[in-house]
């Protein structure tokens, strides 16, 4: 599989569509996944045109891996979950459904499952920007 | 919650119980799970005591998930799996269930739902050896 430079995260990153924004520095981006699998869920991306994490070079694997655990710390201190996932998906059988290499981070909260990924309905937006801006005040 | 030193990781890196071991470096290891969620799931940690990625530094993180990706493009290679899951766990309501850093490498295969984590019976020993084997002649 080739890279598509019009994949929906590409696409963020070029501004051309728009996203609940988390952080964002010179090599990465972060923002609120729009279908949640849980309250919180917040996605990390290098700007770079990265299909997987198997095809990623390692500086870049390693800045994004370290703005992950940055993010997961914020998530993690602004929403109090009982517990962090983090997950990240090679090929559709793996349950990849944008083709540039993403990180999720996931709350979980005791006795709740999650919500089907990528399934269901989108969330409002508004909360989404409220999540964000609780997160962003727990960067380091 | 303090960093147990005597959980089952750190007695493997001190090598007082054993492991089917895939690589070792001076900072990292990876070994086969015993218990696995498909077949070749692997499990990649630092050496270093940590609990977990939010409590991990930044240059720890970053070398331990260089070489997840290098076992990873490994386990691939030899195992052929339709996708690769890559998970990590922060505390037990995420599923965390050993309080020692350590990455998911989980192959998917088209079909195939994952055993349970942590649970069901342990794998024969010798088929973890003989996969091992493989994903070690495939390592860059």
């Amino acid at each position: 599989m080739t890279y598509d430079p019009d994949n929906l995260f590409a696409k963020m990153v070029r501004g051309e569509i728009p996203c609940v924004k988390v952080y964002e520095d010179n090599n990465t981006l972060s923002f609120m996944d729009i279908f949640p699998q849980s309250r919180g869920h917040t996605l990390v991306i290098p700007k770079q045109a990265d299909i997987d994490l198997l095809h990623t070079d390692d500086e870049v694997v390693a800045q994004t891996m370290c703005i992950t655990k940055k993010i997961a710390r914020a998530v993690d201190a602004a929403i109090k979950p009982e517990g962090i996932m983090i997950a990240q998906f090679n090929r559709e059988a793996a349950g990849q459904t944008v083709f540039h290499l993403h990180f999720h981070i996931i709350p979980r909260y005791e006795g709740q499952a999650l919500n089907r990924h990528g399934g269901g309905s989108p969330a409002d937006t508004q909360e989404l920007e409220n999540l964000a801006e609780e997160i962003r005040k727990h960067l380091d």
